[in-house]
């Protein structure tokens, strides 16, 4: 082949994505400890116990642990099909400007309007709310993707939705907000005083700036207390990583059709979604067939809940409202510093990815600086032309690590990426970091302990 | 077929892109008037004449009316790889939301993260001035697509880049300019002190809030008196059309595929290049073949250039240094009212498209409100998710209202339109439609007549 005839993008046709999501738990050996009861600290077992939260088609998604394949309803393929398959793209480019041997690959879930991985999971959670008859939903944002996603998907799905937004991110992000509301949604400033666990921060801290904790708190209680509503959640979740494994599928489909045989797998992670879709079934193949794939999930050294944090029983949400999970975590107390500009803010993590890293399944967790991510990121849109999500460069960061070491090794290793989004509304941060003005930070052993301290006691468990 | 199998994205393989630019003036039976010499008023037929402003190959494809297709150096191709070929989509949910019998189908432009179309041009021009030895570009930019757009493609080949920003655009869209200058651009808002041109500009009217004509008489002034430097501008020029004629090939190409028979082709034209690349091959084939498609121009009640305007010699820019073009304009000192959010603001029409409208190839051009441009933009957004550019949403608004005369008559005709690009950046616009705050905004006779005194006198030409 000519270079000209050299495929830069791996489309699949749309025959060729997949029809049903991948679980993952189906081909895991061992299981994450199950969620349980806040008010009872019993495991959670049966479907019918989430039901006030969530619709109940997700609500069993939720601690499905036996079928391998979950066949996606028509609505929500046809949906998929507006945007999917996205684009495995090789980074040529990028190859070239680091010299390394190594060959880069990302897969690139910013490719539909919302500009991130989350339309896959919203649009799944919103068609199965919609078909049971839900009249409306709650959720929270932070950085805006998941709100942004969601909207879309409300939209196209006629579905009334209140979104709770981290207040500062409402603050710094004024075009996140009109965009959702061009699209419908009524966004709402967190913590608020249109609920009671919103009244009780805001009396406890008028000044403060909000936290994701603090959001899902208002919109549980928002969704529990109006009639007929459910709540909805953009990561950590079990149903979250079924819906994204569409990643997963499509890069390895992909993958498989050129016969590309991949030796590391990165994914940024902060709830652990999109790393929890895109390694999937590779994990499966590590799990099932002994394959020797490395899988490296990112985070930030800010917001280190894999690096630093505990395997524990934590509440999800800083209300101490969600069941709790068994995950890598900081604690719901732990607020990530405000000059923290690059998004993965969650004090926890996906109980899956969790598990998974306990285990070595993810072979690795890496956290990096702020700085030297948006250094990757400026890099990266310069010669590859896309302009990167802040979050998304976590893995972009690392990935060109492992690239840089191929050069020093000569190896020439096939490193695969997600790519999880634009960077379009985070122009702020891009500018502080252009200026000189960003700083990195890392917290103290000391902060960390106050995290932990607010760690709950389930006793022996 | 199953609606399962049925493709909502005609996406060609990346071996079904044109390799070839289709250059539409070799088929055009009646060519438009030649540029003229701003100094002498001499028609300009060499290209040689045009090097102090372009670089070589281009000043020769502006003057290129013999050959029916220019070859894309493979440099250009390999960036058209990057994101393209764009899709073609079925807009399955507008046409059921409209309940109409016509069949809708958009070229989606804005799927790669300049967010437009101007990317085609942009990677052409930089190449071209790359392989010359140019050391440096200028260039203006309005709403900021074509900043972008260039900004990116000189990243990527390492090409110097000083963008002027009309200086209302650019205290409206401060993210604009900072994702410009994340891809390593200089953007000074104009007018500016930084150049003559500019200087008196600035003494006649210090609070103006500038205009593209303006931004386009500096750019100008400050590639003609730096080093090694050349000009380069994101519509109107002949060699910008030619650029973009990838758009209206991969259309073509899509629909021939699939056996799909257009009957009314739609674009937004503000300089002219989206609609003049997008119709290219289907006016080619009415002049060669008398073919029977529909094409209609849609542009702003606000910015009446075709609708309104006179078919005349003018100055490009408004500082009157360009060569001068005939073609439709409302006069290089007309202003759009500042109430205009919506984009178009140019003057002027390219001199291709505005001989086509004369000489009724292009059959129809359709001035609208805003506000009704905006209305079919949050519907469409809501339906087909994808937020679109205001400037796009002129075309949207067309389309529904072909779609919705069909619905009257019962006729199943075809409509293809072009979606030029993604409204992130628009974002304030939306906002104030969505607050009832957006007024519409029609120019009085007395008011055009102030443009059209502003023509330069060319005597009998």
């Amino acid at each position: 082949m000519s270079k000209m005839d050299t495929p830069n993008k791996i489309y699949l046709s749309e025959n060729e994505m997949p029809k049903a999501w991948y679980n993952l738990r189906a081909d895991m050996k061992i299981q994450h400890a199950p969620l349980l009861n806040p008010a009872t600290l019993e495991p959670i077992n049966d479907p019918a116990q989430l039901a006030p939260i969530f619709c109940t088609e997700l609500a069993k998604q939720e601690l499905n642990t036996k079928d391998r394949f979950i066949e996606m309803p028509e609505e929500i393929y046809e949906y998929y099909k507006l945007y999917r398959p996205s684009p495995l793209i090789r980074a040529y480019n990028l190859e070239k400007e680091l010299g390394t041997p190594a060959k880069i690959y990302y897969k690139f879930e910013g490719n539909n309007t919302s500009g991130s991985h989350k339309l896959n999971s919203a649009a799944a959670q919103v068609y199965y709310a919609k078909a049971q008859g839900v009249k409306s939903l709650t959720t929270e944002t932070g950085a805006g993707q998941w709100g942004t996603a969601l909207s879309m998907a409300c939209a196209y799905f006629k579905m009334p939705l209140t979104v709770f937004m981290v207040k500062c991110s409402s603050e710094q992000k004024p075009f996140r907000k009109a965009v959702m509301e061009t699209y419908g949604a009524t966004v709402i400033p967190s913590p608020s005083n249109t609920t009671e666990v919103g009244k009780k921060m805001l009396a406890a801290d008028p000044n403060t700036t909000g936290t994701l904790g603090m959001a899902i708190s208002e919109a549980i209680e928002k969704a529990v207390t109006s009639d007929n509503a459910r709540y909805t959640l953009g990561s950590v979740l079990d149903q979250v990583l079924l819906h994204q494994s569409i990643i997963g599928l499509e890069t390895k489909i992909a993958l498989e059709k050129y016969d590309i045989q991949p030796d590391v797998l990165i994914g940024c992670a902060g709830g652990g979604s999109n790393l929890g879709g895109f390694m999937a079934p590779f994990a499966g193949e590590k799990i099932q067939k002994g394959a020797k794939y490395k899988i490296i999930a990112v985070e930030p050294a800010s917001c280190p809940s894999m690096t630093r944090g505990k395997f524990a029983y934590d509440f999800c949400d800083t209300g101490k409202t969600t069941p709790l999970a068994k995950m890598y975590t900081l604690g719901s107390g732990f607020v990530p510093s405000s000059i923290h500009a690059g998004g993965l803010r969650y004090h926890g993590m996906s109980p899956i990815v969790s598990q998974l890293y306990h285990d070595r399944i993810i072979d690795e967790a890496r956290a990096v600086a702020q700085t030297k991510v948006f250094e990757a990121a400026t890099l990266f849109a310069k010669v590859e032309t896309i302009l990167p999500a802040p979050e998304s460069s976590h893995a972009i960061r690392v990935a060109i690590d492992e690239a840089l070491e191929c050069k020093k090794t000569g190896e020439a290793k096939t490193i695969v990426f997600n790519l999880t989004g634009t960077g379009y509304f985070d122009l702020n941060a891009y500018s502080e970091y252009r200026s000189g003005r960003m700083v990195d930070y890392v917290p103290t052993d000391a902060e960390l302990q106050q995290g932990f301290d607010s760690l709950p006691n389930v006793g022996s468990l």
